[in-house]
């Protein structure tokens, strides 16, 4: 399979009927590029009397092209379109994740050992020593990843189930990047007291509570109140992981050109959960200037010294302003600026509008698909740009921080993630470019490099030592 | 490593230093000897000087026992023992469950099939036709094992935490035999309401419901008002898991003693979740005499047409009688038996007691690890005897029903377990058994026997299916 396909992800394969006469294939390439798509590839089936059957994969750029063009090659004489599959469905055909027996069953000493009545001494020994249950099951490692639906990727309230393909994915990446054990939790209610008592409910068995996809502002009060009841990691990906990233990124950016954290002018579009907590970290990391954009124009400005009393509580500030205020407009207030933070819709800016900020500016793009400003256009106007995806320079995925996060706080069973170990979290994150590597096309490490969940738990785990939040003590690793 | 082990599964494994001198090691097996445990495995660590380290594994017949050697060893001139290790502990150590990704994530394009964005047209697929949850992720496949850790195996309210090695085993069962993706979920509460609700809200992830070592009463009422309010199958497996496999156990042993359900006289003791239950399905199997003891004695007596009446609820039959009642004894009822069920604890009877059953008598003495008679001698006393006990023939274990019930269930995803697929999973389990082949010494299948998954899920998906309780058509396999 070639790894070429659009961002879109839109790639299907037609089994088509053929015609077995010569010229016939040729047709079928014709008839898919004259559509503006792209044969990545060409399986024979079966070849029997008069006809030929073969699997033909292209690219698409979204659902209603693909419809498009198998409809077309459909009418093309001699050909029949059989069937049409696409990748990304089949490899999500009966789930992404499984449970594995980490020791095989297979004799009868083997079972009465693992199961009853052997079980039985293990048990006994948890109810006598509370804390050895972190040594003799599976919560040492494992992480819930909790979700209500309420607030799907970019898609909005889906509900639990359409949930669980994102959150199976999340298991997926906490696995693959740091080896820990995660199990989705999709919560058939959205509301907060529920959420919260069901969380505390089943913690038992988990290490750490990874909340995913809970829509603003339920988000930072179910977090803030678990975090408050429970006594294992809490942390809320969307808000944490985002602005751990974020921070990392803007250092090292602003490292490139040259400007302090403290003098530059920054502005944050879109106001959700991810924009609050980037504006919350960006605030204990130094940023003395900064200005909030939601639809309504710039809802959040003020003093720093305002800005940080409300801290905790930016959600409550923006919206216990009155109703008939009128703000400025986004545009109005990146006149000037030095750095654009966008975690909001696609395309909402012209490349143009980034001319109105000041030079060497920074732009970081993250709506997904689609970034605020185009991409193909938009790197001209500005110094550094960075979006959300992955076909592109600079990709801020917090994929880069929540599994290190949650591997160096259980490494130390942490009691909770603090400020400290989310700052440490990023400053090891940035730190892993050498100012020689760095330059405005490299300022944040890929997801695939091997050093990043080490670094990132091993800044955490020493955070959460020095915060007294660790009740593991680890043998020192470099 | 030897699989000859006494069924107490206390096999310990001590670090010995041995001064190096002919001689020496026999004098660790003398002691070993002496002191009634047997030596079953010597490893030689390292020589160095005049001193050999080596690891002698020997079993022991409890805990005491064991310190007693050990003490005993550390005593010897020349010996000192360094640590002392337990396999069951060591098997347990980091819990005994993974999370397993079906599709390593190798690269960027990868990822974003399995995650973002690739994976938000999954979930817009779900939330416009939510049946495609069952085809696009684990839900068609997983179980959750739920338990409050109330009835912990036979030791007790131990607490959710001490439940979990149990529940891993339980999931490994499920994996081991039925392929199925079970993860264990121990509640921090043990109201009644609170783990219903916190259930509900759960569900959505899961394909079934398997609860578990939750205490009488409150077990049927969690149960029933699961299975009335959700659409995947719940069963709690101490009642219905024990019910199928005796039930089904009880059968092939009437056909051997030729004599009919309908007209023997059956004796319970020990009215818990799990005699309750048989109770309730020997009634559906036709049984008419039956005798239900607890401490108090035979608290559970009356006609066939009064139990029938109260058969869905037995518990409160009983718990309604007067307090000040004096109840016949266990040994006065045994008298002319021909069946005797025992689920209680261990050595409540002496062998000799099972004279006053009728001739031809069979027994099935379940308590754990310690059946309710001594089996070095009960066998004299009755013509077919059972254990739960894996260390003797006929052991009735839940683990031939509840992998079978679920793999069945969750194959045709029927909406519920009923009355109907349980008693379809006991015929299915007795049949394996041929005629030929049945003898008193064999009625039940071995948990290892590869048939007893394939048909009793079989059994099952076919009852669901004619109890109209079947949502999925599948392709019939023989």
């Amino acid at each position: 399979m070639s790894e070429k396909v659009p961002y879109s992800n839109y790639r299907l394969t037609a089994r088509l009927e053929i015609r077995n006469r010569p010229g016939m294939f040729a047709k079928v390439v014709a008839a898919i590029s004259k559509a503006g798509a792209q044969v990545a590839g060409v399986d024979l089936v079966e070849v029997s009397g008069g006809r030929v059957v073969r699997d033909v994969t292209f690219d698409v750029s979204n659902e209603k092209h693909g419809y498009q063009i198998t409809e077309r090659l459909d009418k093309l004489s001699g050909i029949h379109v059989h069937s049409v599959s696409d990748p990304i469905f089949l490899m999500h055909l009966g789930g992404k994740i499984a449970i594995q027996n980490k020791v095989p069953i297979t004799t009868r000493n083997r079972l009465s050992m693992l199961y009853t009545p052997g079980v039985g001494r293990v048990s006994l020994a948890i109810a006598k020593h509370p804390s050895a249950v972190y040594n003799l099951t599976i919560k040492s490692n494992s992480v819930a990843v909790v979700t209500d639906g309420s607030a799907v990727l970019g898609l909005g309230n889906l509900g639990p189930e359409a949930a669980l393909p994102v959150m199976e994915g999340k298991a997926m990446l906490f696995k693959e990047f740091a080896g820990l054990d995660a199990w989705p939790i999709c919560l058939a209610t959205q509301d907060e007291d529920e959420i919260v008592q069901t969380v505390l409910k089943i913690a038992p068995v988990f290490g750490g509570i990874n909340l995913e996809d809970i829509s603003a502002p339920r988000c930072f009060r179910i977090e803030d109140k678990l975090k408050e009841q429970l006594d294992i990691p809490v942390m809320h990906d969307d808000q944490h992981g985002t602005a751990v990233v974020v921070v990392a990124a803007l250092k090292n950016a602003l490292k490139i050109v040259k400007k302090d954290i403290r003098s530059v002018r920054i502005v944050v579009n879109g106001l959700g959960a991810a924009g609050i907590a980037c504006v919350r970290m960006m605030l204990a990391a130094g940023a003395r200037h900064i200005t909030g954009c939601n639809r309504s124009g710039a809802v959040l400005t003020g003093s720093f010294a305002r800005l940080h009393r409300m801290r905790r509580d930016l959600y409550g500030m923006i919206h216990a302003q009155p109703a008939d205020r009128k703000y400025d407009s986004l545009k109005n207030v990146l006149k000037g600026a030095d750095v654009f933070i966008g975690l909001s819709s696609g395309n909402i800016l012209k490349p143009q509008d980034l001319k109105r900020m000041r030079k060497n500016n920074i732009v970081f793009a993250m709506a997904n698909p689609d970034p605020e400003v185009d991409p193909k256009v938009a790197f001209k106007y500005c110094k550094i740009f960075a979006t959300g995806r992955s076909d592109l320079p600079n990709q801020i995925n917090n994929a880069l921080a929540f599994p290190g996060i949650f591997r160096g706080a259980l490494d130390v069973r942490s009691k909770k993630i603090n400020e400290a170990m989310k700052l440490a979290a990023s400053n090891a994150l940035a730190k892993l470019i050498s100012p020689k590597e760095l330059n405005p096309e490299y300022i944040i490490p890929g997801i695939f490099d091997k050093r990043v969940v080490k670094a990132v738990a091993s800044a955490v785990a020493e955070a959460a030592a020095r915060s007294g939040l660790a009740t593991k003590r680890t043998l020192a690793k470099k």
